[in-house]
């Protein structure tokens, strides 16, 4: 049988990391590509006491049919831990949803907000998830090059006023996916005014910013909003575990009521099990300690990854140093052919991301790849700099 | 700020029953109105010692990301736990992919197939979930009459015949939600039919079909499949936990190509821990015990339902005596108004569903309410039978 597929799915292609990660599975293989948290990042005792003491105390809570706002003691826990890191953040009128992972907060916002061919705006490149979770309703989705402190504004505006029905700008501004950026306070004002003027949405999607291991902290844009623009997606997967797939929108409460309805349809409410382990965590642990031992952890990996790329490639590569987060984004220099290098990275044992798979437009030129440093034990980071040095040696003797 | 919703979106009403259940949540309202399945029926002791060992053995794996397409492991079993049940169901062309609960492999099947405007077949009534997920995508959605032994088969090829890019065909075919009605062997195969005929997707939702607790086991649907034209829709929600969020769509592999890119967009993949769980408890318990554990308890339950009902009601009412699932639909003679006999039952302390929740077209005429016989408790089964038989008696006096 030939199936006719929707016209939003028609076009789309499975995510190419995930592909690579598929490809690469081989233990052999240094997982350059990944964006998993470090093993040693996860509570593991934490979480099995956690899940002891939920399951003895009431088992048929943990395991029957729940309501598709989310856990109502989570639901209050992700609202109060969103304010103690980000003041300002949560606004009288806002509600908190539940949801299964950030990729879902993100797929529900533009469920809701977009028609085919409306136009989203997004920085380029941006992690190609988020980028295909927006793809999957059709729209027209413009991207808007990227400066050191975060998307160029100038573009930005350009682009609003440029672009048909433009609904959603969807940016990750701290230590942003794939490039580490984060983008200045300044910008965040300017693009809030933007956004404002042109009656836009921010997806504000933060999924590394309890992860800053240095530098200053700049409040998230949703800490500016006097208007109920910005819809702010959180996630326990980068500081709790991902596996368990919590995340939590933090939105208008006009704008949350149509949220809760595609909620309910996408997937009547998230496993209620996985909440309340995530509602015990935030409550028995001692947050600040927890999340400063992530950021040493990751402050470590990525001095060690930095450190390492520095003395194998010396000059040859730029790039930016990340102020938290998962991944550094390394640009070869002219000459060097991308796709080629990272083919060649992956034949000599190390999987990196070709930068293009996170471009808007596909064909677009790309010299870049991603790399992360929260997957690789210690010894693969200095091993695999080490490989991609003498790769990248063949290619510009 | 006044938001622009999607057309999708902004005429879908959340469902009714979760509305409902969300009022009656006072603990002295009897919950005939729930589709929960009983505590007693909960696999509690099992599901705590495989959390245990799984987090002993590789809490790494339990926590970690993981493949979109699901635990490769529980989807192997699913294959074949559904194959033990329903000899024919697979084919050597099928693949299986793991959801967080049937729901999310219905929104996901429309996410793939549908266009705006295109039409959608289903039973009418039907499980608002269902019809919610397909309204989401702004279908031309037409209800087809259901008759003793499942859906019209007439007034179905009229409407294959009659409306617009007729696409799928959304069927529950064993102890239908709400009516509780079983389709018959020889209507599932003139269905198949016309189907093949039309060149429409069948999409068949099979949550109830091992809570046979009385009468002949029907095939599936599914074992019919020469073309690919079947998309099965499993769940582990009725038989291990709802909570848990974990249900399997078995499909030709090359529609499941597409969903899985869907899968993908929506919450990158079900949660693991939640997925090895149900892996663990198909391995390692005797699941024919299990199922014959639970039809027991729901042949008890409805049997007390069906009797305190005759007793209280006595001919003023119809219903159909269900086989197997959780419900009960019982229609009220005309002149009985159903929406205030509904709320004079919620008002004397037991919630029913008014069937009107589960028609396509929400204005239509409906003299049906839907009782649920799992949530209750066995004393709530009989008062709750009383107090609709004393609120009748008013109605009809």
């Amino acid at each position: 049988m030939n199936y006719n597929f929707s016209h939003r799915i028609s076009s789309l292609q499975p995510s190419a990391i995930r592909e690579i990660l598929k490809n690469t599975a081989d233990p052999h293989v240094i997982p350059f590509a990944a964006g998993n948290p470090s093993p040693e990042a996860f509570p593991v005792k934490e979480i099995e006491n956690i899940l002891g003491i939920l399951m003895g105390d009431n088992p048929i809570a943990c395991l029957q049919y729940s309501v598709s706002e989310g856990y109502p003691a989570l639901r209050d826990a992700c609202a109060s831990f969103a304010a103690s890191r980000e003041p300002g953040l949560v606004h009288e009128e806002d509600a908190t949803l539940v949801v299964s992972g950030a990729q879902q907060g993100i797929e529900l916002a533009a469920k809701c907000l977009i028609n085919e061919g409306d136009t989203i705006l997004c920085e380029d490149p941006s992690f190609v998830g988020a980028l295909n979770a927006l793809r999957s309703f059709n729209p027209n989705l413009v991207g808007i090059p990227m400066e050191k402190d975060g998307i160029d504004v100038a573009k930005l505006e350009e682009a609003m006023k440029s672009n048909p029905n433009v609904r959603m700008l969807y940016l990750i501004p701290n230590f942003q996916n794939p490039t580490g950026i984060t983008m200045s306070a300044e910008k965040r004002q300017a693009v809030y005014e933007l956004a404002k003027r042109y009656g836009v949405i921010i997806l504000e999607d933060n999924p590394y910013g309890d992860l800053r291991f240095d530098g200053k902290h700049v409040p998230a844009i949703k800490t500016l909003d006097t208007e109920g623009l910005v819809v702010y997606v959180g996630t326990f997967s980068k500081i709790i575990s991902p596996g368990l797939r919590v995340g939590y929108v933090i939105a208008n409460k006009a704008l949350m009521s149509k949220l809760v309805v595609a909620k309910q349809c996408s997937d009547v409410h998230t496993a209620i099990l996985n909440q309340m382990v995530c509602e015990r965590f935030l409550a028995s642990c001692n947050m600040n300690a927890h999340l400063s031992n992530l950021q040493r952890i990751y402050r470590a990996k990525s001095s060690l990854l930095l450190k390492a790329m520095e003395e194998a490639v010396g000059d040859k590569l730029t790039w930016n140093q990340p102020e938290g987060g998962l991944f550094v984004w390394y640009t070869l220099p002219d000459g060097v052919d991308m796709p080629q290098f990272c083919t060649a990275a992956a034949q000599a044992g190390v999987a990196v991301v070709p930068g293009s798979a996170f471009l808007t437009r596909l064909g677009d030129p790309c010299q870049s790849f991603r790399v992360n440093f929260s997957t690789p034990t210690n010894k693969q980071l200095t091993d695999g700099a080490e490989i991609l040095g003498r790769v990248l040696r063949d290619f510009i003797r």
